[in-house]
């Protein structure tokens, strides 16, 4: 069994999109992956086919409609299908690696995407979405989330990558952020790669490598440094 | 002057992708912003043409050579371009809606788009790259990571949304994640609206929300909920 994506949008034209390409492009050629796009509009009733309206209390924008979606999710999703089914929106949980990896493990995704002035609370309850927030910023749409979240599971799924990817996961997912990288040539207008990176000195490169990197996390990321200290890294 | 966005990518054809659809698609024919892509492969030379290179001091992946990339970011972006120059990377400092609001009203941006193993260091020095991060987990490329980034940025140049923009903005950026939202059907598989938002009482239905937005907030993300008491929020 291939990992299966299903993507509820209003604009399935955005999809596979970037996906289509590189590894997440030839992975899916393999039949590592597949996805399937379902528009939500086809699941509108009524002479304009809406799928939203004002939100109920007043306010600025419209929120999508329960009954409507309802529909939509039942139809790419039945009771008994295993997948997650995931809302991307800022008000969900924040997607990070580990959650990624467990995606990875599973059988895919169903994908809805939200309009960013909210989906109706009672669809998000009934149909127990789990609401995943690809950052603390603001998009049009669900649409780029779920394009950056597949991303990111896709390279890890089973034969996707080369034996590249473990080194990487793992110093990522060391809780700390990666540590400087140099490549030829060695001399770039004046500047060289560090003598210790040349030295040949296993211990010493993997020392130096850590500790730039725990220098950088504790400037850059003080609360990705926390949680790395507290855990005992 | 419209926003200007250059892409260095060696996937061109990712973009515009998504952003050639709905309101970034419109505002990018309205003239609201541009787009420019470079291929990063064209300024590689020697008779592979390589853009990448084995890590100093070993390790797994590949890196990205400062002198292919300069020579792409020099053309791109002379000394005198006053747009920002980032670098899409897990590395960076984590994006978040104040910084989309600066890029906003600013003249546009350089966007670099590094595969995940790295970018050689002295490029990120002597060209002056801001790492930007969308989030905390690994992608396939930068490219993904700038499409959203881009997303964002465009919802908010000038004339791209109309009135709804503001409010939804500053609900987000007061700090605290979004109360929930309903709207008709007034009821859905026997769950009726809450009765508050029904009964047309202004400050009534604005307490309810702010109290359900620090409750959601408080719980999912406790990180959000500190800063917001600190602030005096």
């Amino acid at each position: 069994m291939s990992f299966r994506a299903t993507i509820l949008t209003l604009y399935p034209e955005m999809f596979p999109g970037s996906l289509d390409l590189s590894l997440a492009g030839k992975a899916r050629e393999a039949g590592r992956w597949a996805l399937e796009t379902v528009q939500i509009r086809d699941f509108a009733t009524g002479k304009h086919r809406n799928v939203d309206d004002t939100p109920a209390g007043g306010g600025a924008g419209m929120v999508m409609r329960a009954d409507v979606l309802a529909r939509a999710v039942d139809h790419a999703a039945p009771a008994d299908d295993p997948r997650p089914r995931l809302l991307m929106s800022p008000r969900g949980r924040p997607l990070d690696q580990r959650r990624v990896r467990e995606l990875a493990t599973g059988p895919g995704a169903v994908i809805l995407c939200g309009r960013f002035e909210g989906v109706d609370q009672r669809l998000i309850e009934t149909r127990d979405l789990e609401e995943v927030s690809v950052g603390d910023y603001v998009l049009s749409g669900g649409e780029p989330a779920a394009l950056v979240l597949l991303d990111a599971v896709i390279r890890l799924l089973p034969g996707v990558m080369g034996n590249d990817a473990s080194g990487e996961e793992e110093s990522f997912e060391g809780g700390l952020l990666e540590h400087p990288q140099y490549t030829r040539p060695q001399l770039f207008e004046e500047r060289p790669i560090p003598d210790v990176l040349l030295s040949g000195n296993h211990a010493r490169i993997a020392a130096w490598r850590r500790a730039e990197a725990e220098k950088l996390t504790r400037r850059r990321r003080p609360d990705l440094w926390m949680a790395y200290k507290d855990g005992g890294g």
